[in-house]
């Protein structure tokens, strides 16, 4: 069974693109990728594209078609919505069409394009990634699910606004050379911490942006990179998948992402890596307290010890574990359909040494991305690797 | 490699259920579906979900995880949107991951909630399968999209409304059996030729009608089902996909629907099946002229014959070579996202014998699903053969 080879990536600015329709954005992404990858366009035989909110900000469904279009490939296109992790979802099915010998290249990613609709209506339209009978409607949005998750942490394993307040400033600072990074200013942890509260204890700097954005990534089977002499030396070895009840009242614990955790056993094993084996991690910091929860469930710190991960400076670009060097959710922003396949991109160049930030890992052969959509009620895992 | 077997499958009454949400439609069709497959759902190990236009009627998106809660599968869930071929395209992701060898036990289903915003706004909502730039703003409905079809096919092959209101008076007579079917009602030639017009040369039986419902079946490895036992006859032998531009105007033929041309080409390819084999289609009749173009691209009738079909009678159950036993979506109805798996289901029954129209082809085996999105930019079909 084939390991599918990242052959190019590409990633629009990510901000404000007021002027620009998502068909736009992900044909520059698109394209990007298919020119930095060789691969002909003809030979693509598939797109899995992932999109959240398109119904609601363009008037625009049925986007698989016509972003093939945009980027000049005739090939069946299927999208692929699981909220914020619906880009993640795009590239398991994308894995899977390779894994099954149905084709050999395949094009990946997703657009969102929400700053047109304004932030009230933008904030109103990702609530639908929640239970809209038994949440929405009872007044939540995801500022304050994400807070009731910090609080019951903080009442479980103890950690402060302030541990939340190093993450933040962590994932500033990574983003200060990423070009594609909607916000690069650099921020103090007093700065987070007197920042106006978003939903307590989550303040301004806790929270992601609202985001433009495009990216997309060409895969290949290794046997078509080989065949054609693509420099492609990243692979995605390991791919999972976890669920969870929709509604944060359907379940027993607010601190803890049992379907984060599924997600990166099945990708761990599909892989054959163990969470030792982790050089660098995306994660999903959609909030701050969103990358504690994550690193825990990835393995890569135990329960209650992820929130001191930053403090400490183990999560740094400085430290043993370097978490989100693009920035995250948090600085480089969130065009919520194109993430996942942002993620990836980015520890495809930390892995081939091409990113800005590849020098917090130099020796690093193992990455893995982590997506989540909701209030980690789907997430998607992946696992990257260099396979010479 | 194993040929995924059709354990169980459930339906709901298609129809007006405003008094219901998406959530309980499904929950009705895929507990019946579990219930009739004899599997225990804790063995079930994803669920592939289609689904429309959540974001618009029910103002809710993410609905993967909502839908594996209300039918008690602990299992990760993702949800496919290909415009009405949705469901269609969650089919072949259930496909892939038995073949793949990832999951043992899927479940696969849709489900649509249309009647609760009313005729008009789900006429707009529809419309977000069509290129909003180019189609929607310049006054494009679906109605009207199909009209220039019919046209474009009437000069290029001849034909008439009258061809087609057969088609309509074929699929009315067809569901007088189907318990779960929106319509049930006899028409005559006259009937449809005297209705009023909708887009001319479209009349009011020339179109499916606005649903509500949902469908769902439970898919196996053959191994699976072996080992525990299962009832399960009918295997998906083959899989295809097909794409084409979204707008009309991005495209060099009215009259012909290539998308379709290359999913069934792909699906029989993949079953080591010819047209010739078919003994029974379930085809997207969306429209009349849909179902004259479906069961041409599905090679079963040349181009410029398919529209003789009903009128010669060839298509009804009496005739040679029977399309759309179910009434199709003319008189079934199309609760969008449930289409391509109440299709599947459809199939399933008829060349078990369970269907009230399985003596329509008695000694059939070989049954073709043709689920086809906006106006057939995304096609899928699937094959099912009996297999003991």
């Amino acid at each position: 069974m084939t390991d599918p080879r990242i052959a190019g990536a590409g990633v629009t600015q990510f901000g404000k693109h007021p002027e620009r329709t998502g068909r736009d954005l992900f044909a520059e992404a698109g394209l990007e990728a298919l020119d930095q990858s060789g691969v002909d366009p003809d030979d693509v035989e598939a797109l899995y594209y992932g999109n959240f909110m398109g119904e609601l900000a363009e008037h625009q469904g049925h986007q698989g078609p016509l972003m093939a279009e945009a980027i000049g490939v005739d090939a069946p296109a299927t999208r692929l919505e699981a909220a914020c992790a619906s880009a993640g979802a795009a590239v398991r099915e994308a894995v899977k069409t390779l894994r099954n010998g149905e084709a050999d290249v395949v094009v990946v990613g997703g657009a969102e394009r929400m700053t047109n609709i304004g932030t009230a209506v933008a904030t109103d339209a990702l609530a639908i990634a929640a239970d809209d009978l038994f949440e929405v409607r009872a007044g939540m949005t995801f500022p304050g699910a994400y807070a009731l998750m910090a609080r019951a942490y903080f009442e479980e394993y103890g950690g402060s606004h302030e541990d939340l307040a190093h993450v933040a400033v962590k994932n500033h600072e990574h983003a200060l050379v990423n070009e594609h990074a909607q916000i690069q200013k650099e921020i103090s942890v007093e700065d987070a911490l007197e920042a106006p509260t978003i939903a307590a204890p989550l303040g301004l700097y806790d929270s992601c942006p609202i985001t433009d954005g495009a990216a997309a990534a060409v895969l290949t089977t290794d046997e078509y990179a080989e065949e054609h002499g693509l420099d492609a030396p990243v692979a995605i070895s390991g791919t999972g998948q976890g669920g969870d009840n929709l509604a944060l009242q359907d379940r027993p614990h607010l601190a803890r992402t049992p379907a984060a955790d599924k997600a990166a056993h099945e990708a761990y094993a599909d892989a054959g890596i163990e969470a030792d084996d982790v050089d660098v991690a995306e994660v999903h910091d959609c909030f701050t307290i969103a990358e504690v929860l994550a690193i825990e469930s990835l393995g890569l710190f135990e329960s209650g010890e992820g929130i001191h991960a930053a403090t400490e400076g183990t999560t740094t670009r400085h430290g043993e574990m370097p978490v989100n060097l693009s920035g995250g959710l948090k600085a480089k922003g969130h065009p919520v359909g194109a993430t996942g396949v942002a993620q990836l991109a980015t520890i495809a160049w930390v892995l081939d040494g091409s990113h800005p930030r590849a020098d917090a890992v130099p020796d690093g052969t193992v990455g893995v991305a982590h997506n989540a959509g909701g209030t980690v009620a789907s997430t998607t895992v992946h696992v990257l690797e260099v396979k010479e």
